[in-house]
């Protein structure tokens, strides 16, 4: 099976869900500044105004060019300037230069998006008969993909913002956390075969499947996430300094980058701070370490005497994960503190969790047909699987068997640490 | 004389300087989005906020800190900010990271001005009278320095803007230019003893003086620029291919870059068309050729059997150089054909003309004191000096003693070519 | 269990095995002029003349030092020079300047490799009996690590000669291969859980442990390896132009390094050619390609239909392989081609063969104690695990459950492509 | 006159010359092992025998292949290998990869010189008379050229040996130097018209003519060189920590590069000490500073309230400086301390003397005819020129009139400082 959506959604359903999740894109939007949304701050990340105009080329060129008869594109130049990576479809606009586009602005990126959305609603209402099912399959990934942006939306903005001294806040101050996470305690899972991937009903990407079979020694995951508190014990007892905790590239890492904790955390005065998306403040040792790299994680695990769950691991030992994050909706804009007490707990909602597992194919995997087969299966090399959901991520975008995937080195999205170990 | 103006200024002509200054730089502005005045296209060039905000700050910091005794500073990060390179005044914000400020907003720079221009004008109208001369003396020099930053604001955009394929246009469609060059003539100057350098009368930079003696052997200038039409013939003889034509260092550009004409030029379905700030149009073989490097320059005056002009041997030249070219207060932002037909033309205000003297210390040269003694000097090494004027140079910046500087391969500036040659 | 080797083997076997394989190097280097032994082509690789003196090195550090209460080191700087990776034996030469030592020479180095072959030698014959297993299992490993280099020495110095336009030979030219390989036969593999890894009897490195179980879904390998003849097809099919064939980073390497045919192969007047360690010679459409990277075998494997095994797969198919290639011993230098007729053929002794795994821990992995626990683990991360063995390894150092990695862009290892698909 | 030797030299003459330069060139390699010939340890330096060949090369080009009618390549590749940047002469090896040509080997060079070395000499002997002038004037040429090579050779292997942590030395250690330089005493040269440049008897370059006429004003000359023991005050005094000290690159290169001293200072277990081509030593205080950039010596010279002559007013003074340095015939390799009392000292012989003056051409300068003319006139843009001689050119290859240049930021080259001033 090569199609990400088994069941027929109807339309009314996709039309709901195409009208919540454009508006959230907006909503993100709105306590910025014109100039905040123009400027790219590295080339892994993208200006605002871009994902605002990429998620809407993405309905544009899938949805409108191929199933509305009469559209005429918004704008000859859009094809080329906001197509992220899709060779299929044509030249496109270089990465790392998406920060010159100061054309167009900020109002005509909403003037388009409306544009758009006018088509796609009118689609949805009355979709072809001959191409719903397919209609309704591409608006559903669309939705998805929207919310993967809004996603890195966020964290590009944090990035950004970090790069100033200005240290502009994009939302008022967090109220404080509360709760104090006990003890980690360790759930045991014993060995056998087990059935990981997407069993094929609802929503899921290419990449989630075939469902399969792996054969899993006994193992044990934490059932909680790492703190902040548990992490700076580990800088203070010089983790950053031994070469022996750490993988090769990432001691190299270490040393180049001059790494000494985690990103966005700041030493003034002696005094340890945050910075986050509600402003700079304390750092709180009960909330989940994060902005960590998988060469972090996998440091901090080999000196905490465990090390990172594989993904098959994760999935097997989650199944019956509470999904109890803030996520998105929550809108903390960060993570908060366990405050739970039985089962395994934090895992969707409040930061992605590295897994020991490189991002590849699971055995039978084909990629989506035409186009859209681009959008995964090619970065299958050099990546590392994180599970889970962060406080970024939408309620509706999270499902257990949902793979993302980032390189060793990132830092800029909400990615933190969950320890497993052998089962004793 | 290591003061940069020897007459005394009279306070009000210097207020009604200031005035028209100011105003100058937000009528640039006005044809801008917020979004435009963000971007940081290169490492050399800033964004037009950042303009803005510094040349601001160049007051904030030389004038009402020194003499202003209630001034506080409108906001305390922006010292740091908005230095651009005066290690004296203390810490700045790296200059390659100018593009990372999307804070303070284009709103807030304007206020910033705003601030800043009401103390200037209260001061300048009653300055004490300890501080009289001093007070008048850095408000000249913040003057002029702001002409400066007119300059490259518009080069800056010019360059943002052609990293678009939006191609955005600053302004309206250029007036058709008229006018058709003859041949070059050579006007002739004898050798001696010439006197090069300000006289002392009137405002001066530093690096202008002393006056001194040289001795010029004999010379010709030609009496006008070079034009797209004979820097074509260049191109279309092969001149990028053929090394022998090149400096060593220019010929490793050539390849590195991929050069194969001025900057801005556009080779489109076979027909050669030009990038300016009122938008693309055809190359028109009668303007003077624009946006060469310094090795493009000097290719083209091997090429021609001639060479570049000696920075003394334009002075001796330009002696009486009609000022008749479009400045920046002609509005053309792009320089024009000439369409005189005797003595030397084109030297002021279409663009600047590239010599072959590297940019250095006069003999006798002092720095000013205090930390405006990093205005100039410690430029002094591996430059090369420009001379006249651009059209986007204010007339009133404009002197035959002026010496512009840039590094060999800077390309976006409005800088053009003058041949000279050994007498016969 | 953390140890490599879990069978008491006899020190006179050990000894015999030390003396065979320290003379394989000596005899490696015999065809060179000192001249050839020092340089360094690029950072990945390193002068023959380091790999002399490193893995004596080894020897040095890691048995006499600890357990030859008389030894004085040869020479104090040699601890530093030839330290390859190892933090805890201390500071070490930067790897990217082990071409700046033009001393020791390469006498001086022969010295050196006699020094410490008469201490090693008479402490295998007389080995002090509390430590004798400890000395006998750690020459083992240092004999297996010489093995290793020898091969590197190889690739190293094939780069090395391939930079000079004066293509030096290392040896006289090769004999014509003979062998016209059939059509690929799939061999079927049911599906089912298999047990890989090294079952520990003889010796294997701690990365191959522990042996444990994993769920195969049912697969089919090719019976042979890829042919020149056969990647050509894929090259003239325009196999290095189209984006969709390759991984995104694959992709990007092509661009930025401008790749348009497996490593060494030469375009001369129209003609294919191949540079090997035996001189320039047409190129055999017979032999296996070679010097290709990941992202080439991977490529190549979705333009033919088909995909690269997992080293699961690979290890669970090639029980049976038989060991007939030409390895080291063989004394070729180069893959031949197949001339077999049933079962899995060329499994070892030709090229190594990409898999599809990432490198990293097999469950319940320990690494070595002590420095020599740096050997493999901390190198578990980026790289892509190749199975099997070149002819540039030793007949002795091959075995079934050896695990090689590189990173996907190597290509100056013996390396090439045995397919995979999943049952029909 | 664009010849560079004006006078008839005779053939007799010549031959000795060309006799006595190519043995210089051998007896500087006599100290090496054919290791130490090969590497080149930056994009700026060559290996050894690559300036062996490349000298070869020049008379076989230039001369063999131009004049005598039967002669055949040694070797056809090396046309190609050792061509260094004569474009008109075909393509070259490029330069940065030099380092990767381990064949030919330096036996085979050794070759490659004496079979050129036969040629030339019996065409010097009895050159055909139709060409005798052009001959001996290329021979001449040639012969400075390799003189050039020689000290080259000698700064570009010392470069070499300080990367290796080895030490190698060149030579066995160096005698005491004794000496105790006074006080500077400044001698004056009064305002006028001086002529500089070669005046045209004997041999000169094309870079030292036309002589020609500048105006100086009224300076001073330093007597002698700086020493160590001043210079050392200059860093003690936080010289490398003070940006007003330096030109804006210079800084920029301080911090880029971490310089704290000059090149080769070494400081171990808080003394200072310094590695020369005879081994390490203490820092000798009178011996002139040496392995200083421009950057190092302006700021030096600002730091010491002084600055650099112009080469002007270095050629004007230093008319009647005495050539009692060490030269490369002297043979200490290293320069010594000043024991003069009058006139104007360590003008030659030393070290090379950095100037304020940027290298470009002489007023109405001309390139030699053909492949020569790339000699010069490629190389005016970006450097300054060094006037004098080092401890490591001939002293029959130092003359007043010499112009040698390196960019700014260089330090391997034998280079120090002597300060002028303005006249009182």
């Amino acid at each position: 099976m090569n199609s990400s959506s088994a069941l027929v959604v109807e339309p009314e359903h996709c039309l709901e869900q195409y009208e919540v999740v454009r508006d959230q894109t907006m909503r993100l939007v709105e306590p910025l500044a014109p100039e905040d949304t123009v400027v790219q701050s590295m080339n892994d990340a993208s200006p605002t105004k871009w994902h605002m105009a990429h998620t809407t080329w993405f309905f544009e060129t899938f949805l409108l060019e191929q199933f509305d008869a009469d559209y005429a594109p918004f704008h000859e130049r859009f094809k080329y300037l906001f197509n992220s990576y899709y060779n299929a479809v044509g030249e496109m606009h270089p990465r790392p230069r998406r920060g010159m586009l100061t054309r167009p602005t900020l109002d005509e990126v909403v003037s388009y998006r409306r544009h758009v959305d006018a088509r796609v609603i009118e689609l949805l209402r009355s979709p072809p008969s001959a191409h719903r099912a397919e209609i309704v399959r591409i608006a559903e990934i669309g939705c998805h993909h929207e919310q993967q942006h809004q996603e890195l939306l966020l964290t590009d903005l944090k990035h950004l913002f970090a790069q100033s001294s200005m240290h502009p806040t994009y939302r008022g101050p967090l109220p404080l956390p509360s709760g104090a996470p006990g003890e980690i305690v360790w759930v045991g899972v014993s060995e056998g075969i087990r059935r990981i991937g997407h069993p094929g009903d609802g929503f899921f990407f290419d990449n989630e499947v075939p469902s399969h079979r792996v054969f899993l020694q006994a193992f044990e995951l934490a059932d909680r996430l790492i703190t902040n508190g548990e992490y700076l014990a580990f800088v203070e007892d010089g983790g950053y300094e031994r070469p022996e905790l750490w993988l090769d590239e990432g001691w190299a890492t270490v040393r180049r980058e001059g790494w000494r904790s985690p990103s966005y955390w700041l030493l003034e005065d002696g005094s340890r701070r945050e910075f986050t998306l509600r402003g700079v403040r304390e750092l709180e040792p009960h909330d989940p370490v994060c902005h960590v790299s998988y060469f972090e994680a996998d440091a901090f695990a080999r000196w905490a005497g465990a090390r990172l769950p594989t993904e098959a691991e994760w999935e097997s030992a989650c199944q019956a994960g509470s999904s109890d994050g803030g996520f998105l909706e929550g809108d903390r804009l960060h993570p908060g503190p366990d405050a739970g007490t039985t089962g395994i707990r934090q895992a969707f909602g409040e930061v992605w969790q590295w897994t020991s597992s490189s991002y590849g194919a699971y055995p039978g995997y084909k990629p989506l047909d035409g186009a859209l087969g681009e959008y995964n299966g090619k970065f299958m090399c050099g990546q590392y699987v994180l599970r889970g959901a962060s406080c970024a991520t939408s309620r509706t975008h999270a499902r257990r068997t949902y793979r993302n995937f980032f390189y060793p080195a990132a830092r800029w999205q909400f990615s933190g640490i969950r320890l497993a170990r052998d089962a004793r």
